[in-house]
């Protein structure tokens, strides 16, 4: 088994996360970080990421770090906007340094963003190095696994996927992203602003419209907030009943007018029956479930780490998940 | 979509299905057939496979048959066996011509055969193309699946994976080859000399070690009846309480003495709840089923010819389901 040396930018709550996993992992160096925030720049690793090194100090420049640490690979969680982190990846990507990133609409980025995504590509192509935006939503749950699970299908209808998420064991950041104990209208407010809610899911459906062959001409997104019908505490909110008690997004690519792929995703405090679910309407029909679901935060960061070594070997250029081969477990 | 040229090497039971599901795909089209059953020599291919276009003749040789229609893909379909297949497969690699197989022993071929997955190797690498063993089982549910399933945990402490069919809905060699309607000394006889049961338990279990990243240093496997408790009458055969309504595979992978994976398999007539289930013991655990489990046949069919995008562009060599793009429907 290689050894790959790795710099972590972006040390939020995921990126933080995924260092911890990679400190662990044998086949892993950290030799490098990045973060802007001023309580971090400077900092020994050890002090923010449990495991993490004493001998690596956070940077606050991405090409200086890179220069100095010649990684093999990048773990990159800054933001979810592909507008927000395209200079990111091309620093990247220009020191020759592969790219394995959490941002969603990096999953899919043609979806939204054709000339960054070629500008990736073309850097990436330049430099031999492969990037790829992945996580388990998007990443995982609700677009490469039910690509995969169509593989064993005849033909396939219509696709459906489903996450029941329980927010009330989560970070307080995705309680709080989920609108947890705010009302009604507020909630309303910020969703129509786009800033509430889950990013990525009309990237998942483009994914897996691809992945099922269909022709999507329409993807739609919806964002609802799910009130409370009792009270609920958790470590950071107390919601009583008829506030919100977290989101439902519910999405649909549609081909020649008639539903393909239909998305329902609902996280919120108090979640009776956690599960992830795939049902696919075809020949033949399937289901596969994940009862209880699948921990977002800790799921990302394993897809995040797992990851490294098809990215590490993967072909040049801006990849998607349907373009790698399947990441397992890393030891 | 690139349209590719397709020969069916193999028309038994899986092959023809195969066969018929690539006929109807409008990005495949099949220009050669080989079989060396006499009632299938000779004959046009709309006359043994649904939908197969009358211009094609069945062959009885391999390089005859490539040569003349210089396909870009062989569906291979003849035996379990890599001792029976390797010289077809060869001919075949040396023709210029990728393949994606269903031979059992071809999804994870060094385990047992390491000198003749060299040659097959060196032969696909030398003419640049891909070889590929898969298939339901083995194939996808107890190996493929759990190892990309494992890319969401941290941590793998063992893995499980249950597959129980009910064998009534399926066709008559199946029952056959389960024992259906035996008596129990007959059936441990044919065990015992290996003539009965699952192929391909063992390749699961060593690739899904692989895909954990275990080192396991013992494989075994093993074959018991299940014995029908009531009366069973299928299309094909009538069973009685007593009689061996079945087969029962298990096996497992050690590392250290310790067991990391296990496979438990039951096919048998009347069985009441067929489920398809994986359990990862680890951080996190994680349960993953398919309630009414997968249709074998039909399954494997699919497999095989919605993967030939991912074999016909995969980089050359002898490759396995964790090292190609996941494969997903192909219309």
């Amino acid at each position: 088994m290689s050894s790959y040396r790795v710099v972590c930018i972006g040390l939020g709550p995921i990126g933080i996360k995924a260092a911890e996993l990679a400190a662990g992992k044998s086949c892993l160096e950290i030799v490098g970080a990045v973060d802007i925030a001023p309580d971090k720049v400077g900092r020994g690793l050890d002090k923010i990421v449990d495991g993490g090194p004493a001998n690596v100090t956070v940077h606050d420049d991405i090409a200086t770090c890179l220069r100095e640490t010649k990684p093999d690979v990048a773990i990159h969680c800054t933001s979810s906007f592909l507008a927000t982190v395209d200079g990111q990846l091309l620093q990247t990507v220009e020191a020759g340094v592969n790219v394995i990133s959490s941002t969603e609409e990096l999953l899919y980025p043609r979806l939204y963003h054709t000339e960054i995504a070629d500008r990736i590509d073309a850097a990436a192509a330049s430099s031999g190095v492969t990037v790829l935006g992945t996580g388990i939503n998007p990443g995982f749950l609700m677009d490469a696994l039910p690509g995969f699970a169509t593989a064993v299908c005849y033909d396939v209808d219509k696709i459906t996927c489903r996450r029941y998420v329980d927010a009330s064991n989560r970070r307080g950041p995705f309680q709080k992203k989920i609108g947890a104990g705010m009302d009604e209208a507020s909630f309303r407010e910020l969703a129509d602003a786009g800033k509430l809610g889950h990013i990525g899911l009309p990237q998942s459906i483009a994914m897996l419209g691809e992945a099922c062959g269909f022709e999507l001409d329409e993807i739609q997104q919806h964002t609802d907030p799910i009130l409370a019908n009792g009270e609920h505490k958790t470590d950071y909110v107390h919601i009583t009943a008829g506030q919100v008690a977290g989101i439902h997004n519910t999405g649909f690519g549609k081909q020649d007018g008639q539903i393909r792929v239909e998305m329902d995703l609902r996280m919120y405090i108090g979640a009776e029956n956690p599960i992830d679910e795939i049902v696919i309407e075809g020949n033949p029909d399937l289901t596969l479930q994940i009862p209880g679901g699948t921990h977002g935060d800790f799921a990302t960061a394993a897809m995040l780490v797992n990851g490294i070594p098809r990215v590490v070997r993967g072909p040049a250029g801006l990849k998607t998940m349907l373009e790698l081969p399947i990441p397992t477990l890393l030891r």
